[in-house]
């Protein structure tokens, strides 16, 4: 993902410039800002810009009229309280946005988060980059027969070259065709002159989902967290984990005692419902529990025996 | 946009069962539920639930313990005055569920719009059926040279035609290789044993914006009239505004007080800034104003010249 | 909460209406549908409207045709995994709508769930009545000593005699002098001509927070569900879980399956942290695990120990 | 609404300390952070934090990587294009945060908006200040006869004089009352050992809707500037008014050029609806328009003639 010469100038002058605040700020956090941190081959996640630290989930917690003379010790020990009995307004009082760029089809399982502002790259209004996504190796997964939302094992040989092969191809071609269809170059003028050229909004439907797009993502610190807790999980699909762990590593830049708190009490915890916490108990007094006569279904079964590390059978 | 023999009879199934209820019920909308509506070449709305129904405004405005005995009349001016002076929460007193088939590229339009529930068809989960959008030959539009985000006049002769082969055999090919790669029929088997076939969260990168999705999509009357105010405008894209026309009918058939409300207070309106009502109110007077001195911006003044069908110049 | 008279015919009016209709019906809340549910001493929880049903999760869940032929069983199956796996968007196809009395500071806890559509009876344009919750003695609770926001022993003798006193004569008193600043009766019509009367929207700032008001409120069954995870728990004050309660049977009525799912799945359940977790596995494999050293803090320790009904030390 | 010396050096603390940071900074606001902007007899406004400024809504709008080179001129014409045509989402770019005390029947009024993040001082978990909100004589205003939901005459006299100590007494009242009933002082020492001292979550109930409560308030540029479009109005509430006015300054020294936008497009423009400009079309034209036969209802002429600063008749 390198920035075009013009792009990198911006950013470096973005970096340059300080200026003095009394507003909070997250030293951690300044010195990341405006940089492009890579995900994918062509994609990248900048902080742009941010509100408030740890102090003031605090703060607002408190409704206090100032940051208080308490001991940082305490405000950790407010903050793991609030994460751990899900406590979200205080959370809600930090807010932070980015500019990302990432494929298409990414965008779209990313846009189901509601609870965010976005301003998006208008390929109605502009002409998109020749840059689409295309798999690392070791990344070309054929279908899990487990789980219909998953991965499986690695494509190997033949079938893996060619499936490359056609991602590139076909990714190649339909933009070619798209720059043919809009007949112009980048200062708008006509590639052929004998041509009309045709809509930007229309042509746009002959690019593929892996066609990188770009846009400002702005979120509080409570909705960034219940983001990443689907988004960085093991369940998701690799290619948006790939950006929420980006994302995980801005969140322990910024507010590092909410992002501890949340890596203890969201990320690593599991909800064991009132038929799973029976058995536990009947576990723990010593008793030989058998799926058949738990309660719990198969399918339960197995999820609460891989919870407690336990073989299934 | 014929739906399969199974879908159509699934259909008929919903459309002739009948229930009693004490709800308020719209018989209007009821004629049209479950109904495909089609829109573009493969797309549609159904129209698959909805709560309320005009008096439901009425009702929830006077926060009553029941319908009330006033007469219509007094209902319909109530609304008037509800949406004239742009309340909102009475009319977020309704909601409706539609299905909708359309293509992805709308989709991506449609979603910005973030205040309503939507449960798409996941192409990480299941296949996508091979249909894509191809524009009406009338709808394949050059570029606007006025408007970065417009169309202007039709394409035609040989670039139209090369236009519309382009479009068409690249969602095909891209489709063909969508499918190949997924390396499974219909019913799960392989198409080629010694193949594994590519996870379909991977493959669906493959296809071409222009295919057809699917979602249930709900929303509150309040806010699927804001959409319909942006999407059904002549500044949309043709493309979801053939969905907007097909469900403003819908909201006739279900609230036609307030769908006649909508069209007069809404559709049709026009907002005049400060400067803009200044010079009315000059013109009103008998004066001559010229652009120049009218404190507006030459392209305000096109704006108000155009409101009040009066030529630019 | 006795209604008046005339309120009593406007819903035993609409109860008696009975239109057919082609939407899914839930016959266990058609037969609750507008009936006054009481709560506290004043209050009360109506069900207005809904929309949806059990099968309607499902089929959103699945963006199906029609509502299929699989057995309930299944149905029933895929709503708790559903549940299990806290997915969000199948259960916001269901909307409700109440019409709910309730003293104004337990509204005012109720309004911070945002996610939901509001109408309130407007003080500022009618005059309120002249109701007001006092508590049953039982429920007239001392501060706790160990929870800042929580109720110890039950007040006794004088204490409770004189807080009771206190609390209902000051409501009298306050809603008379409103009453005598606003100088009119029901009609309109001045008590005193010769005074003018205080603007309504200046006398409702004399009542007291116990004042009843009342409003439409609606919401999706996913919303609802998160608000009655809280509000329904025992750590919520006693006067708002008496209306999640109430509304918890509603619930039960219209979607028995989503309310089975989620008793097992939310109300019943504890998360565990990444921490508390390893305790546990611990304890499995025989080990004594004393709270030094178990990497908890003494509070998660207890809150663990509660979770696995251990005592303590 | 003199601050306590306690929060007077808070607020002093937070003054002064200044630390550089890379983000965008508006000098205008950073002059009024944390001061108490006085409002009403006891309450406040506090901007305590804030994200952006003009430069950000216009960099959002572009998806650039940078603040750009373009003259401040060709911002301001897109800030202005953007608000004229009420683009949204680049608005929703910059984020504040303010510090709000105000009674609670105005909190009420406020919640309403329901897009913005709230941290209120918790009545339950904490005692409330013995301060309340009375009218400056010049507000006592009497009910408007023209209009349900708006004043009329100021009151006078004797009337005037009963108003105001009936106000001020059942405040003191029930506020001393409500302290009895808590049994505690500032520091949580019973006041009277013998007694067990009422739950504050039920003690809170006798005070009157003029008491302050105070909040965290957080939205962004969008919703706030809805929000005061309806707030700073001539027909809303004249006490809301008042903070909406306060805030309204605040936005000016944050983003002028947006604020320069808002006045002009909003704060002081008229929508008309299609038959309105159909009747300003005619006017124009030189043709004397009647009421009857305008297609206009009497409550809508006189609603166009007032736009048009005509006579009605």
């Amino acid at each position: 993902m390198p920035l075009t010469p013009e792009q990198a100038l911006e950013v470096a002058a973005a970096r340059e410039a300080a200026q003095p605040t009394r507003r909070p700020t997250a030293p951690g956090l300044e010195a990341l800002l405006f940089q492009a941190l890579p995900v994918l081959d062509h994609g990248f996640v900048r902080v742009i810009d941010y509100m408030g630290d740890d102090a003031a989930v605090v703060q607002a917690a408190r409704v206090s009229y100032g940051r208080g003379t308490r001991a940082a010790n305490e405000d950790r020990g407010l903050i793991r309280y609030l994460m751990r009995h899900r406590h979200s307004t205080p959370f809600e009082m930090c807010e932070i946005k980015y500019h990302v760029k990432l494929p298409i089809f990414i965008a779209r399982q990313w846009i189901r988060h509601r609870t965010a502002n976005v301003n998006e790259y208008s390929a109605r209004y502009s002409i998109l980059d020749r840059e689409f996504y295309l798999p690392e190796p070791d990344q070309l997964a054929a279908q899990s027969s487990a789980n219909r939302q998953g991965r499986g094992d690695v494509l190997q040989g033949e079938e893996a070259a060619r499936v490359m092969d056609l991602l590139r191809q076909d990714a190649m071609q339909t933009y070619d065709h798209y720059a043919w269809m809009l007949n112009e170059d980048a200062g708008g003028t006509p590639a052929d002159p004998a041509r009309q050229g045709l809509a930007r909004e229309l042509a746009r439907m002959n690019l593929t989902l892996n066609t990188y797009t770009q846009w400002y993502w702005k979120t509080d610190l409570h909705n960034l967290l219940h983001f990443l807790s689907l988004r960085a999980d093991a369940h998701a699909q690799y290619e948006i984990r790939a950006y929420a762990e980006v994302m995980l590593d801005t969140v322990k830049a910024w507010v590092p005692a909410c992002h501890e708190a949340f890596m203890d009490y969201r990320m690593g915890a599991a909800t064991l419902s009132a038929g799973m916490l029976a058995v536990v108990r009947r576990l723990l007094a010593g008793e030989a529990v058998p799926q058949q006569g738990s309660g719990l279904s198969k399918r339960e079964w197995r999820e609460l025996m891989e919870m407690l590390g336990r073989p299934v059978a």
